[in-house]
Formats: structure tokens, C-alpha cells, sequence
């Protein structure tokens, strides 16, 4: 249950780091940083990347030193860590119910500025409740369901309600309007996930509006992903972007179609594998259900020409030749490289990310926030 | 980056734990050890658990004490966190590929009874070359492919050769077979179960054929897992049980029909969740990707009538009602238990098993093999 041992060391050689171990290209990784950030700047958008992506310290302070005010997170401990870590500005984008887990957040919050959503009286009163105890001050932020059909309040009134439930009490206040809708970010089609985003901001514009006529006054409009930014970007209406999994990208990411105009981020993240058994017609790699999330799809495969994953089991992945030509062969002890299916649950199986250039070690991060759950 | 705090403390109740966690309901759990232990006593087979399910020293020493000779694993690393809990006796039902990896077999076969699988010349002469250096003794069973289409040598002629490769090397010995037809373990029909093991008998007797032939004694073949383990106890030819998800079950496991005669286990794990968000017709959990593995299908929600898993997003889980019948309320707060998917993988994603018994926490065990990926 102790955190596992460090796969690699600064120095080494990327053969010689232990596997499975997630990796990361430092190139491709600082070109998606610089990318995004400068195109946040560009559009006059403050950046608060989603730290549920990476869970790392690291890369956050890698990417408050390029502009962004601070970072998201998605769970209370997650928040704990970044803080832990030295950032100081966290918007929990999420929900939080349960007296302890509230009590967390207010004490947080002296020592961070620290931001949570509610879609519920109940929520707020929590908050309210465990703020005052800890003579903490909590930005609450309503948040909408902007399309995604998860969490959020659909009935502009209802999030009047809460502005003013919010506004009652003196240890809170009403920081704006959480609208992120994550179901279209994985759209493939550019038109899809424009339209997605035009409802999301018809949406917006109705609670807007009776913000207005209730006399509320909504300073932050926060939301987006790495699928949509560009259309939140150019809205006139979001004025934070949460992207997350532009850092790394993954072979889901990978399959959307992109808008001409649009930044092509690079794949970054790998899970480096073994091949431990070859077969008339398969190789079977050191790294399964354990290594890699499979809920998108099974990872790629690029450093192994003419193969194609096949199955995974707990601690196997089987690939097979991609078409009836015969695939390039591949010996017992190869080192290869897997694009995840998906980033953010990858990410979280593992303690440490090896930061990579070169073909060498540059530097080992932990990952701070794997497992944070609560 | 560090292990989580544990979510409970013994003496609360089921309801006071922090979520998401992982919950063992002992009574089901103890009813499913004594049940395996007592049919592989019957059968007259050896029992040595696959800990890759649990990963927990806590539960191998019960498997330990109600007769198991040992535990498998999949993993080094797993291997090793067995053996710093007090398990004497591992099996890496897995072939290790590397100097590195097999220098810690080595090591760990200074301290405990040690095996490990082969299917190829290489991983002989690597871990001839570690016990060797290491002064240490390591048992070498060969992997046979029985039908899983994934690890093992397929002709007798090639077990045969590694046999008498392993043989010649003072510092290992031949153990055994491994034979485990994982894919079979799944497949929903006993009778398709039963082709399946009938099929991987056949492959285990020419081996053993070929055996006698070039006068290899062979004194253990060892497989079995949840699915079939009634059918290699039964086929006069396996002499030893790698059962492991026999200890929780899980939904995907819930899902195969059994033979009249076969012995129910009972779900004894389940993810703790709190209902987050609720809206007409939808409820959110705060457990998502990253709190349960979803490869073998969504969780089930045995205590929310009416209602049904419908997505999972990283953090979320998402009900809608189960049929057109309203369903019945459920508040905000109410803590719920989900049977996952798949025990395995999703037992990684915790560092602690709570184990509880009549609605109050017993114990809080540390899943001493998370993220043992190496």
C-alpha cells in the first residue's frame, strides 16, 4: 500500500526505465503548454487548467508560470494536494456533500483561495455552516448543466435561488456561473461540438439574463475542455477555460476531428511497456487493466509497426498483426510505447510520471494526487 | 502522491465512512473462504489463491490459515508486498522479462518459497544467470497455452526443451505446469465452461504425454480460477487452484450461470459512494472512473430500487431510472453500494479495504499491493 518505488532516475535512458511506467515527452508536453496558453492569452481568456488530468504539482506550478490564476480540481483531496503542493488558487469544479468533506474545504480555505459548485440549497448550506465554523471565506460557484445532463441546475431560477441563498451568508460568495459541458468535448465532428457549445451558451444566456433582471451581478463565466475552448474562447460569454487533457492528449482526444484553424496538440503521454511473451501472431506486453483505462477504447500502439492491440487482461495486453501482411517482428525485452485510450483515469494509476527528452531522464514528478478519491 | 488517509476508522458506522471506498462485508467474504476451502479440501486439491484479486496480506493470511499452500501473483511487485506481509510460499503465474526484475526474484527467493513462469528460452536463462548470482533457489513452472491465446508454449516439444533447458541450471528447478485458461472463466454458460477446460485438458495431457516420453517427471498442474474451478477439480489432472475472485466476486462474475451444483458466492465488495447531485430522473454519485474499473461493464446499485447505472465520467456516476415506472427517491447525501464491474482492477484504485460487519467497520485493511505495476 506504500507508494511504489520510482521506475526510472534522472540520467537514465528510456530503455532502462522499469515498466510499466507512464511517461512523459517533455517536448510535445512543453509545445501543449506554450500552445494553450499563448491562444488562452490571445483570446483574453484566464486559464485555470483542470489539475485532474495530471494530479501534479509539478505541472501545475508549470502552468501558473505561464499565465494560469490557478488550477481546477475535481475532489477535495485533490485540492489538498495541489495546495500541498503550492498552489494557491483551487476551484474544486464539482459538487461536495457530507459535513467532513465540507469541514475539509473550509479549512483549505485558510490557507488558499479555494472555490466549489453546488446545484442544491442543501450544498450551500453545508458550506455555509462549515465557513463560519472555520472563519474561512469559500467562493461558490452555481453551477449550470449546460447539456452534459450530470450535475447542475437547468431552471435559471433555481440558480437565482442559490445566488441569493449563497449571498445570505457573510462566509460565502457568489463567484460566478460554472458551465462546462464535458460530454461535448469528445464530439469527433468540429460542427458537433460547435453546436453543443451553442446550446451550452443559450443556456448561459438565460441564467444571465435573470441574473440581470434579478439584479445579480456574475463576474466569472468558467467551463471548456481541450475539445471545445476554441468556441468558449470566441463566445463573448466564457471568460475562464478548464482545459485539461491538453497537457497530455490521449488516442480518444486523438480521434476528434479538428476544426482547421485549431491548435493540433501532441501526444505526450505514454505508458512504456515490456513485451515478456511472443507467439506465432502475437506479442503480449507487461501492461494491462492495471496500466491503462480502458473505458475509451484500448491504447495504440506506434512504436510497433503493423501491430495492433487486440484485448487486455489485469496484466497483459495482447496485440496481433494489423492486416494480413506480416507485421515488422518484435523481440522478447522490447520496449514500447502505448497512447492510452484515455489520460485522466491513466494518469491516476500510477505514483510517479517520467519526464522525458531526448531519449533520457530529465526528471521524475510524483503524482500527487493519485488516488485522491474523497 | 502519498497513500490516501484511510476513509474510516473501526468502531463507526457504514454510513459515517468517507467516500468513495472500498467496502468487504465480512460475513459474505468469510462465507465465500470457508466455501472454496472446503470444496478444494473435498476435491482433494491444493489451494493457492491469486492475490492479484485482493493484493491484501491481510486476506492471503486467512486464505493461509484456512489450509491455502501460498498465494499467486501476477506481479514482482505484488510478489514482494506478499512476502514483506508474512506469506511464505508465491507463485508469479507470469512470465518477468529483464535483468532488473528477475535480480528481485532472486532476492526475494533468499526469503520465501519462490516460482515464476516460462514460456520462452530467454526468461530461462535470465533467471538462471539471477539465482545463480543471488545464491538462491528458484522453482520454474512452464506456461502452456491452453487456450487463452495469450502467454505459454502450444507444442509439447517446445515445454519439453525448456524443461531440460531449466534443468540444466543447479539454481532451478522444474515445478510444474501452469495452465490457466483465463478466458475460459467468463464465458456465461457452464457448458461452454466445461469445452473450454475440456479443451485445455487435452492440451495438458499431450504436454504431459510428451513428458513421460522424454521421462520428465511433472508433480504440479496448476490453474483454475473462479469460472471452472469445479471442472479442473474434477478432471483427475490439475492438482492445484489459482481461484481468485471467488473472495468478492463482482458483477461481471454475477453474470455466469452456474451448474446446479455449484457453490453461489456471495458479492462481499462493494464501492461506498454519497449521491452527490439529484435532478428529475437522475441521480450523480461522487465515484466515477477513477473508483471503479468499468472494463467489464458499469457497476450495479443494489440499493437504489428502480434505479440504474447509465454513464460513468471521471468522477461521476450517473443514474437513471431503470424502467418507466418512477423510481423511488433518493436524497442527497444517502450513501449508496455499488458492486463493480470487475473486482481486480478496481481494487488497485484503493489503498484500503474496509471491512465491515453489521453496519459497523471491524477493521481497516491496507491493500498492501496497489498500484504494483513492476
Amino acid at each position: 500500500m506504500a507508494t511504489q518505488p520510482a521506475p526510472a532516475a534522472t540520467g537514465m535512458r528510456v530503455d532502462e526505465i522499469d515498466t510499466p511506467a507512464l511517461i512523459v515527452e517533455l517536448d510535445a508536453f512543453e509545445y501543449n503548454l506554450r500552445a494553450m496558453a499563448e491562444a488562452a492569452q490571445a483570446a483574453g481568456m484566464r486559464m485555470r487548467p483542470n489539475a485532474k488530468t495530471h494530479k501534479c504539482a509539478e505541472i501545475a506550478k508549470r502552468q501558473v508560470a505561464l499565465g494560469a490564476v490557478g488550477v481546477c480540481c475535481q475532489k477535495v483531496a485533490e485540492a489538498e494536494a495541489m495546495v500541498d503542493g503550492g498552489i494557491a488558487d483551487v476551484l474544486i469544479t464539482n459538487e461536495v456533500v457530507g459535513a467532513a468533506k465540507v469541514r475539509r474545504i473550509a479549512t483549505l480555505a485558510k490557507r488558499a483561495t479555494i472555490g466549489v459548485c453546488v446545484d442544491h440549497p442543501l450544498q450551500v448550506d453545508q458550506l455555509a455552516l462549515a465557513a463560519a465554523e472555520a472563519g474561512a471565506e469559500i467562493a461558490v460557484y452555481v453551477e449550470l448543466d449546460v447539456g452534459g445532463n450530470r450535475c447542475g441546475v437547468s431552471a435559471p431560477k433555481e440558480a437565482v435561488a442559490l445566488v441569493r441563498q449563497i449571498s445570505a451568508h457573510p462566509a460565502l460568495h457568489f463567484a460566478g456561473l460554472q458551465a462546462y459541458h464535458g460530454r461535448a468535448q469528445h464530439l469527433r465532428e468540429p460542427d458537433e461540438r460547435a453546436r453543443a457549445v451553442a446550446h451550452a451558451q443559450r443556456a448561459v444566456n438565460e441564467c444571465l439574463a435573470a441574473f440581470v433582471a434579478a439584479g445579480i451581478g456574475c463576474e466569472r463565466i468558467t467551463g471548456a475542455g481541450t475539445g471545445t475552448y476554441m468556441l468558449e474562447s470566441g463566445s463573448g460569454v466564457w471568460n475562464e477555460l478548464q482545459v485539461g487533457s491538453y497537457v497530455f492528449m490521449d488516442a480518444d482526444y486523438g480521434r476528434n476531428r479538428l476544426a482547421p484553424a485549431a491548435i493540433r496538440f501532441r501526444h505526450s503521454l505514454f505508458v512504456l511497456a515490456t513485451v515478456m511473451s511472443v507467439s506465432d501472431g502475437r506479442l503480449v506486453l507487461d501492461a494491462g487493466l492495471k496500466a491503462y483505462s480502458v473505458d475509451s477504447g484500448l491504447p495504440q500502439a506506434p512504436d510497433a509497426p503493423g501491430w495492433q492491440f487486440a484485448r487486455a487482461a489485469d496484466e497483459h495486453g495482447v496485440l496481433t498483426p494489423a492486416s494480413s501482411a506480416p507485421p515488422l517482428p518484435v523481440e522478447i525485452g522490447t520496449k514500447l510505447r502505448l497512447i492510452p485510450g484515455h489520460c485522466d483515469p491513466t494518469v491516476n494509476l500510477y505514483d510517479w510520471l517520467v519526464a522525458v527528452r531526448g531519449g533520457i531522464v530529465e526528471a521524475v514528478w510524483p503524482v500527487d494526487g493519485r488516488g485522491a478519491l474523497s
